[in-house]
């Protein structure tokens, strides 16, 4: 009992010295690694740099504690960001103390959201973003996020959360652009893209292990920060207009209350929700995928618990919205991390370098990390996805279409709001109309398939009706029409033989209509009967009038149906 | 073609003398039934007694031109009177100027709403109003309407549109309890509950066809009119304080013109839908019933242009929102209407009083009007219905039991949109997990059921699986778990066999669902298997890669997985 709310109960007691030597190996080139990023997030979302430490800090210790997956890294994340900075935007000015206050209030709300959905055993909340709408979503966001962070590597001050705001930004401020920062960008990205693609083979070809080759290819951007920063240094590139970090305030983060005006409560309610999702649904994700690499079980609940607990420490601790990310939990898992030990000894490194190196940051180019954002967030750019699910749905498709194309032209929350409706609106539409085939048995057998796809053998007067989808109130209506179109278009019509065996729940208003529809025939002459009734569909049938109602019987299957009507047998002589 | 879109040219060709008589009688009872319950419900929605008269006339003959049914009766409905005096008084003061307008912009946009619909064929958005919600909700607002006409029986001003207000109100009112209106409108409330019980089979016994017997019987609020009009009028009541309906101008009704303010149509763009919608299915569903009984023919698209037309013209003259209404339809029907003419002849007869005998409108009591609205109103209260919903189905009745508690607490908007949230997201949550079953074969049959509920043959090393719904992106990652749980509590499990009998669509989400399940087992050592995949799934499947990839088969039946796998066969010892 205590485990399930413990998670850390379940490996710490089996820990021991091996576990514990390759768990420090990760921690400490997790620090080294994920510093940049954490800074690049933080700037991405409006605020200060430092943010993204103090969110790499506490947070990262909460989820080791609470979370389920053994090797996820938990922190600043670049969609995160993203919408962290288009909600904080429309309540306050980017850089003023009312921003950073509502920062607070978005991790409060957010980290309380998913611990109540983790207590509540909401996890299954996530399931209503479609796969399709969250690969639209992410494809579109990295898009958006690349196209600003091109505006820093130009040295071109664009503001904004959508593309039209962006591209305007950038071409009003072409005139302007600044050679120096733009060749550090290209530079930068230049070796971010040749290093990601070139390092890894030629490293394993010097004689590198796989693993480790794997792991130096991936300290491409800590290589370009250390380089670019030596030179911004040495060069006195500032002086020269060129963008850096600047004075990152040394020390451990302060400890921080979120303020309460229901005003900005209220308005932050929609996109903390969002957050929220979002967030758990890209942790999760990554969570399964390792765990079912490892042979291990994660728990969503949990995991909503432990995402939760970590949003509200970086509330209290001057942070912003966190969640797993893609990135820092690969190299986490790459580095060889065993347990949540890894993340504890990261959150540790990140804490020495906050409290005693942040001077060495101040020359860093601004240009230099939006390169290694840009490299970083162009892999969730899914083309084959997009192309895949043209061809398989054009309906699922439309949804993704709407996704993107409002993620771009609108913004992060109204395209991924648009994804969410259009997915359930167009469910709901497809099984308000469901599909139904009159059927026909296929010569000796008791299989029945649809008369207009099979040779099969009928009955003048039987038709035997298979409805593919459950009843319920949005497909009540079609259904009484269908039947009722069946019967007038067969004048020599006795029984109709509703079968049943696709039919999972019939709801109240669905048994209104068959209600209606067993009156009906009876006006008419004809008997409804019903085949291949799931056992919890008939229990619930039996606490209901209709079976009393129903003038015909109840087939255990539609073959059953046949040997009672077929000519000559006796059932049929006497209906 | 013309005749979809003008159905009156159905049946005019036909007309015939016969008709004519029978529709100029029904015309001229529906005038002198009417008129009570159009002033009244005028006075509910906060307007002007004489607007519920405006809004019999030329709405009326636009729907009997463009509506498809042959006896719906359209005008000023209680509960869209109260829907729209609930939104008109969050944006103006009753009695105002602003207020009148508000109306006709209500009228304006859910006029356009409907017709939009109609032109869109979004008839079958009605659908998604579930029938125990449109039972919790009408009986409800039944009670509420109720509540605040017994306040106008008292004599007491009570205001409000939910039952907190309305009962604090009359609460705080009792003191000034004003005796000569009780009695009058306690009066009433008696006579018409009386003749509504005995009239009939007392008229019955006294020789009168039934169908007579039955329309006499319906004419007590016409005679409680009569009859306290003059009571009121030779007793001065209105000096001693009896409230009366007062001076009503006389004439035809003006041209008016909706004006436009962008605030105010977007305050009332939620109410304008939620009144189309509701008044479109309390419409449809009368209609519907009606066209049975005659064996006639609705189209609920053109019903949608109908409605919508006949809002646009209460618009344009000093109207309010109206709908095809109960009451009023009954009445139609009763006094034998054949086509459409008898609402043009009712809409004539009206014109004719609102042109020449308003006067005598003037001492009529408003506590009669509110007694002939109590006793219509409170027939909507369903409690056979609501006992029904909670025997059948407790998920139902959840969503019926939050649509009357939020009705009653917060007002008619709250509760109608709980109940829709409700309804889908009940609906979303069942098929979220769905009921899947371990199949076996019944002894000496082709037939499959459920291990748990029969007597079944099993193979040790096959399992059948029978999933029991559509596979969507909110039930994928289900299917996922539950397939991977069989497959750990199964160790000499060779084969699955998914049968898809059930399945009506698979999704693009679920499409990678069943390619990691593939995966999965494939590395496990298990081959995964369909069976009775539907043509529509099975086409779709053959547009993906999915098929390529799988290595087992797409059997027709499970009984042909079940000859291919059993012991002996050629196929086992291959697999």
């Amino acid at each position: 009992m205590l485990k399930r709310y413990l998670p850390v109960l379940t490996w710490l007691p089996h820990y021991n010295r091996r576990q514990l030597g390759a768990d420090l190996l990760a921690g400490i080139i997790v620090t080294v690694m994920v510093i940049p990023q954490s800074l690049a997030y933080a700037l991405l979302a409006g605020l200060p740099a430092v943010v993204g430490l103090y969110a790499s800090l506490l947070p990262a210790v909460l989820y080791a504690l609470l979370g389920t997956s053994r090797t996820l890294a938990v922190g600043p994340v670049a969609i995160i960001a993203l919408m962290t900075g288009a909600a904080l935007s429309n309540v306050a000015t980017p850089g003023s103390a009312a921003y950073l206050q509502a920062a607070l209030v978005l991790s409060l709300l957010s980290g309380a959201m998913l611990v109540a959905m983790g207590l509540l055993r909401l996890g299954f909340f996530a399931n209503f973003l479609s796969h399709p709408v969250i690969a639209g979503f992410l494809s579109s966001s990295a898009v958006l996020i690349a196209i600003g962070q091109f505006a820093h590597m130009a040295g071109i001050s664009a503001g904004g959360y959508n593309a039209l705001e962006l591209l305007s930004g950038i071409i009003d401020g072409l005139p302007h652009l600044h050679w120096p920062t733009l060749a550090i960008g290209l530079g930068t990205l230049l070796f971010l893209v040749t290093s990601r693609r070139q390092a890894r083979p030629l490293l394993t070809r010097l004689g590198l292990a796989p693993a480790t080759a794997g792991l130096v290819a991936r300290s491409g951007p800590v290589l370009a920060v250390v380089a670019t920063t030596l030179l911004s240094w040495q060069l006195g590139l500032a002086e020269r207009g060129v963008a850096v970090v600047g004075a990152v305030p040394g020390g451990l983060p302060p400890l921080t209350l979120p303020g309460f005006d229901l005003t900005l409560w209220r308005a932050l309610l929609i996109p903390a929700l969002l957050i929220s999702v979002v967030g758990f649904v890209e942790s999760i994700s990554m969570a399964q995928m390792l765990a079912a690499k490892r042979r291990q079980r994660i728990s969503p609940n949990q995991e909503l618990v432990g995402l939760g607990s970590a949003n509200l420490a970086a509330a209290f601790t001057a942070g912003m919205p966190v969640t797993g990310g893609l990135s820092r939990t690969v190299i986490n898992d790459e580095s060889g991390a065993q347990t949540p030990f890894a993340g504890l000894f990261a959150a540790l490194g990140i804490g020495l370098v906050t409290l005693l190196l942040t001077p060495l940051l101040h020359h860093l180019p601004i240009a230099t990390l939006a390169a290694t954002i840009t490299v970083a967030i162009l892999t969730l750019v899914d083309i084959p996805m997009i192309r895949q699910t043209w061809r398989y749905s054009r309906s699922d498709f439309s949804a993704m279409a709407a996704t993107i194309l409002l993620t771009l032209a609108e913004g992060v929350e109204a395209g991924i709001i648009t994804g969410v409706a259009l997915s359930i609106g167009l469910f709901l539409y497809r099984t308000s109309r469901p599909h139904s085939a009159v059927v026909g048995r296929l010569p000796d057998s008791e299989h029945f398939r649809s008369i207009q796809r099979h040779e099969t053998e009928t009955l003048s007067h039987v038709s035997f009706l298979r409805i593919d989808e459950s009843l319920y109130f949005a497909n009540a209506r079609y259904l009484e029409d269908t039947v009722l179109q069946i019967v007038a278009h067969h004048p020599g019509l006795e029984h109709v033989v509703l079968i049943c065996s696709a039919v999972n729940l019939i709801d109240a208003s669905a048994l209104e209509s068959l209600e209606a529809i067993n009156e009906r025939l009876n006006e008419a002459g004809v008997t409804l009967h019903l085949a291949e009734v799931k056992g919890p569909v008939m229990d619930r049938l039996k606490r209901s009038d209709f079976l009393d109602g129903l003038r015909g019987r109840v087939f255990l299957s539609p073959f059953a149906a046949w040997e009672a009507f077929k000519p000559g047998a006796v059932e049929n002589q006497r209906a």
